[in-house]
């Protein structure tokens, strides 16, 4: 190979390299923006504040056109550059994680809507309590699930796995413990439920939080865990 | 071109075509199974039959293993054949579809599991009658779903996406018909939850195969409809 030709081919690399390092900042800005939606749909319900639950919802838009985005981008590098191996897996993890940030968006919306509900019907603060507890959980997967993909974490992500079934049990605790309210109280049922649709979606948002971790994994591994018994993972994981 | 690497080349694009058929084939095969997988769930319930419901269950594992051969294939599709434009795009389609029916085959087991709760309680039919038309929509949704995938009927597509509306009211409705059941029993509050998560589960159906409905779309026209107001789709669509 000549020397014009060497460089060139280095220079292409590099842009290339720049195009990859672009989607990854690309997808933690949605990251960030996504997390920032399910913080402030939680906090609307627990400080009974309508206007910042319907802020939640407007920016709603804007985390679906960063997906737009991030897809657009994602095509591009796919036709352009054709990338081969881990770049190729590197992409492909993208596109899925940008699509579960997408889902985690349309959580903290209908938290957000439940939230203006409940504040609207002045329900109390029965199931609160719960709200919080999960809520923090799981905005601590999502953020190490981002950290994870940010630094190709592997030990991490697969701490969040781990994770994302203590919060299962916390939610089918707390499922148990409002439907006893609502047995006791027939007037608490309506508020009740609204509370219960608030934790299914932050309960969703862990398994979200939990995907983005696979990704992770099959990203470094290129070993696809997403349908494996998380009790066999170190093992498996462990083998490559 | 001489002709033996014409007729090489045509080899290879026939091959590539071969490919990218069977992609489709493996697909539709998977959306069989999970529209079995639903069909098989609701039955399960409004014929009071557990151990159809835990075939169910069991079989989600089936549907997991074709996602995982399907990102196989297209993984490897998209490594050699490094495919550009509308092939690219199929093939991107698929991933996003194949992750739509695995999350479906999800929504058929939570609704087996809750079928099963529900059996073993004795729990009576309310609710039946709602489970059964809303069940009968989204399955119809799917079908169609899958047909306009393996057409490229993106008129057909359009209309999925209306019916998905139809769904969520015909949902709305029966969730609060059900919630003033809750308040005039409370004895029915437990069963009638039971009831309402296997809704749940069966109007995220319906967004999943509305879903699918528009990676059709974006197949064909190369337009990205996800987040656009169905209003205003006749319109954008028709003007590509």
């Amino acid at each position: 190979m000549d020397i014009t030709s060497d460089i060139h081919s280095q220079h292409i690399s590099r842009q290339f390299n720049h195009e990859l390092e672009e989607l990854k900042t690309h997808l933690m800005a949605m990251g960030g923006l996504v997390e920032k939606q399910v913080q402030d749909a939680v906090n609307s319900l627990l400080d009974a504040d309508s206007s910042l639950a319907e802020r939640v919802v407007d920016n709603d838009r804007a985390v679906n056109d960063m997906q737009i985005k991030i897809d657009d981008e994602c095509t591009r590098v796919l036709a352009r550059r054709q990338p081969a191996a881990s770049d190729l897996r590197l992409v492909l993890a993208v596109i899925r994680a940008a699509s579960d940030l997408e889902r985690i968006g349309d959580e903290a919306s209908k938290i957000a809507r439940n939230a203006i509900e409940l504040i609207e019907n002045d329900s109390g603060s029965r199931g609160f309590v719960e709200v919080r507890i999960i809520s923090e959980h799981v905005r601590r997967m999502m953020r190490d699930s981002l950290t994870s993909f940010a630094r190709f974490d592997t030990d991490l992500a697969l701490q969040i796995v781990e994770e994302d079934q203590k919060v299962d049990s916390e939610y089918q605790s707390a499922m148990r413990s409002l439907m006893t309210f609502m047995m006791e109280d027939a007037r608490s049922i309506s508020p009740v439920l609204g509370i219960m649709w608030i934790l299914r979606a932050l309960e969703r948002v862990g398994d979200h939080a939990n995907n983005l971790a696979e990704y992770v994994v099959y990203l470094v591994k290129g070993l696809d865990i997403r349908h494996t018994n998380p009790d066999d993972l170190d093992e498996e994981v462990g083998d490559r």
